[in-house]
């Protein structure tokens, strides 16, 4: 096939048979799982042994709300270049690639299918005892060895080039940073929450604040990041963790990443009545924030390539930045899912409709009150107190 | 002429006549005017007219110190592409360009030899009425233009692209913010300065200060920077400025050509005893960053393309920071132009002894305080305070 087209189960099947991916004798079967709005995910397996692969294939536009948004293929050479690089760092924890086709924006993967997204697991109340050790070595490794603490600069600018990602940043630009503030068309809430929005849009200190991070967004090209590091990009198992989705990658703020990990879990904490379940998150978040650093600063202590790093003044510097930023940027990813255009199961499906207004409108409070006060939020210990303020507004 | 080859003065004459530059029957000769450590320039001229053109062609190699440094000629690129960039926004600021060949790593442009580097025609006490106001208005467009306020993100991240330049950056990442905070080989200071320098490299919250500079240098890419903008990169006459020799350019804090240029400014100021001269560059400071804030708040308020300039206090924030980094950029200047690899005539012309020490004691102290005290120096005018309180140390 010379040009793009996009997939269908049975020219998937057709695939992998071409590329010999499974024995002779298999008896191929497909199904489609992917449920994202912007690819074509298939899982083809053996009925046999129902050993299995996936074929991911970017879609040149987004199905959202009835349109179509047109999109780049880019993203998915984006997407490989990235889980190559970083198989360097955090083998275990991303989907193994088979074959890449840059011109139909096709990947053939690892199969994964027997782990869930974590957003479903947690809305399902699974426990992942293995999570934020994994996910908090994730963030360290892939930030610190692509950032000038763990790349030389020379090697860095050069990986820089293959991560330009324009198309996509700005999908994160105006979804997650300006729109939400915004009255845009693109923005969707219930009509009991007009007042409470309306104060977000009217809110020029907030907005000042929203600025600077998405300045932070534009410009600071601190280490490569995921992009996109939500809940439902992470698949889990009690045992396994696989970070999907890196169609957003690019060299960014290190707070980034973190942030929208740490929004995830708030927005699926405030979702919950049982306390017992906003422990747990809790010490997600505590634990995630924990292996990070201390993984950073031993990365940092003997693998830095940075003159200055002697210096445990500015490693605590750094450290206390990135937090302050993923703090920020946690706030405004809790706001984007809540009023922006892409929002998130763990608040639109409360059954109870006031039960859900008022949870969002906590959402709003929350959002507001990280993005404000993340210079005084030291430690993700004190978010606890966040929560507590904003649970019956 | 297919590979790299240097030229000569008859080769230069040669070109500019196969180039058929000159009206036919000029009689052409040519002069070597270039005294930088990294290209050759030539003047070609008419000697009946007069009339001339400047051919640069950019050295493999640097001369310094005996030595030869590889250098890479893919900067002549960079330094066309800066120039024809921002011609379109200032274009009677720089030098036309009238040729261009990369295998060469040639360019052809506008004779200015008519004017002296600023550099030169301060240190002879020479009067610039024109300059402040030229460099003020040259930064704020050349900045705003190229930052996320004035270029859409999708565009700007494009023409990112052509302005990676990870070879330059590293040499200014060395020996602007690293090499002269620590022992390094490629300092240079005089025998009596060696306690002075001791305690610098001694100073850890000096360090800690200049790590975090340096750390915006490598990282934050908010706007396309001259990235060489000291008094020697701009010729001048009282009515005339033209800025040259780009060939550091790339996308950076936009605060780091503001700084290098007030940096070079000083030096230029502790050289002198004359009150009266100190007043004369205390006005070309303050001028030029009147000039760039009046001439950035226009540009913001006409022409942003960003959703948040309806925020005065972002636009208050943004030039707040911008001379805060400034300052910081301008104490590492000053310091490295005193212990580092790279002197200034200001400073190493000093005629007695004992003054040019006591002034580079002086320049090292002013330096470090630029640096550490920067979020308290507000505005140009402070600094005379500092000038002040180290003049006699």
């Amino acid at each position: 096939m010379a040009s793009y087209e996009p997939l269908t189960q049975s020219s998937a099947v057709a695939l992998a048979k071409r590329l010999r991916i499974f024995e002779e004798g298999a008896v191929l079967a497909s199904e489609e799982i992917g449920h994202g709005k912007l690819n074509l995910v298939f899982r083809i397996f053996d009925e046999k042994s129902n050993r299995g692969i996936i074929i991911k294939q970017a879609l040149p536009y987004a199905k959202v709300v009835g349109e179509r948004w047109l999109l780049t293929l880019k993203r998915a050479t984006i997407e490989s270049n990235y889980l190559l690089r970083i198989a360097e760092y955090v083998p275990t924890l991303i989907p193994k690639i088979f074959y890449l086709d840059e011109t139909l924006a096709i990947k053939i993967m690892e199969d994964f299918s027997h782990l869930q997204t974590y957003r479903k697991g947690l809305n399902e109340g699974k426990r992942y005892p293995s999570l934020s050790k994994h996910i908090g070595t994730y963030l360290a490794k892939t930030l610190f060895y692509t950032s000038d603490f763990g790349l030389e600069p020379l090697k860095k600018k050069l990986i820089m080039q293959s991560f330009s990602n324009p198309e996509q940043c700005k999908i994160t630009e105006d979804l997650v940073f300006t729109h939400p503030f915004f009255d845009n068309e693109t923005n969707k809430y219930e009509q009991e929450l007009q007042d409470d929005v309306k104060k977000v849009w009217g809110d020029q200190s907030l907005k000042l604040e929203v600025a600077k991070l998405k300045r932070k967004f534009l410009t600071e090209a601190d280490a490569l990041l995921h992009g996109d590091f939500h809940t439902g990009s992470i698949f889990a198992s009690e045992t396994e963790t696989k970070v999907i989705d890196p169609e957003f990658a690019f060299f960014g703020p290190m707070g980034f990443d973190i942030g929208q990990f740490i929004a995830n879990l708030l927005l699926n904490m405030i979702s919950k009545e049982d306390e017992q379940e906003h422990e747990y998150l809790y010490k997600h978040i505590e634990e995630t924030w924990s292996v990070f650093s201390s993984t950073f600063t031993r990365l940092w202590q003997t693998a830095s390539v940075e003159q200055y790093h002697n210096s445990q003044s500015y490693l605590d510097y750094v450290l206390k930045q990135t937090f302050e930023d993923a703090i920020g940027f946690a706030g405004c990813e809790i706001i984007r899912r809540t009023i922006g255009l892409v929002h998130v199961a763990d608040l639109d499906e409360i059954q109870d409709n006031d039960r859900k207004i008022s949870v969002k409108r906590q959402a709003l409070t929350l959002g507001k009150l990280l993005i404000k006060e993340r210079t005084e939020i030291l430690e993700p210990r004190i978010l606890r107190n966040y929560i507590n303020e904003t649970q019956y507004i």
